[in-house]
């Protein structure tokens, strides 16, 4: 009953949501941030569906704090993520629109199933 | 592009995957289980698109370690949430399937346009 | 080797480190702060060694993105804890100083020894 | 009022709690524990008195679910930390013992300060 792009979707989302609130609040520097893009890379590309999955944290939101670091917040989130259901694929995405940390689906693409003779 | 039924299935998936990984881990027991069900049902009411949630954590699970409380597991989840954009209803649901915490689509409803005369 | 009023001390700190983190990040409003300071308040209350835990979150912080509601931060949290080993009681505290969530130890209080005839 | 030594204790303790239900719930495997490991490891790092932290999560914990995964639990801790306040030093670890992820003080030393002539 459920279309495999609206799967795909479905998929796509539930892994920014998850990821978003897994990591929030992690202490981060500008010098540790590629550690964290890369294990969060890791993370979400072991769960179903998950084609692609790229991170790139904010450099320039990390302000540091009086002990010289910053929390991961949510404005700091640049992440594509691709998931695919059978022949459907999903490509979404987190990033600040507006001061906001918005999750939206960038596009989806159905591969036409090839006729058979 | 994107059709009002797959934003709302990309919405309801998005509020899954987040609470599932905001509160795993929380202490929890059978005595404050009802609190933790609230405190979930009220931050997920107030993100977009949610018209409903309820959430129920399973007691069965809530077997007490050495100091005589648990972790809320994902194997406790058991929740339901309704989205909606524009017109369409999507119902989907987190709860434990084969020993997993699956989230599936469990429905989605467009309401048809009237015609007006 | 650990003395009580020590071992009061580490626990009272694990248990501030351990709401901060799984806590930050929670979406939250003014209408729905009392829900979620006593959902930590029964989680922390469950681990041992918690005499009693206050949560108070600052609701003057909870300014409103573009769809209405906040989200948990550091600095809303105000709360204090008190930790007993033995006959040692530690009460520590999570508040605002100076632009950071700061934990910090209030006073330690041992009960002395009734001497026995 | 408080002593350097006890203030160690604290400090170690806040980066434990803090770790602890910051990466609790995380997706992963025997593949990626080590990026996991890492990310932690730089994380604890930046925070105030923390002078070293060693990360190695039980590979063998990782059993894999039905995608092929596993999940970062309590038990797969296996944490110690030291943390120094003026010429004080705590170390501290988080491991399972009797089937709980324990969080308890290795051991303290304060370094005598040399008189002056």
């Amino acid at each position: 009953m459920v279309r495999d792009r609206e799967q795909a979707i479905f998929e796509a989302a539930i892994k920014l949501g998850a990821l978003y609130h897994q990591w929030v609040g992690t202490p981060i520097s500008r010098a540790s941030a590629a550690s964290i893009e890369t294990a969060i890379e890791r993370a979400v590309i072991l769960q179903p569906f998950v084609e692609e999955i790229t991170v790139l944290l904010d450099r320039d939101r990390m302000t540091e704090n009086t002990f010289g670091y910053s929390e991961l917040s949510g404005l700091m989130f640049n992440v594509e993520i691709i998931t695919r259901v059978g022949f459907s694929y999903c490509k979404a995405r987190l990033a600040t629109e507006g001061g906001y940390p918005l999750m939206k689906i960038v596009e989806c693409h159905d591969i036409p199933s090839v006729p058979r003779h």
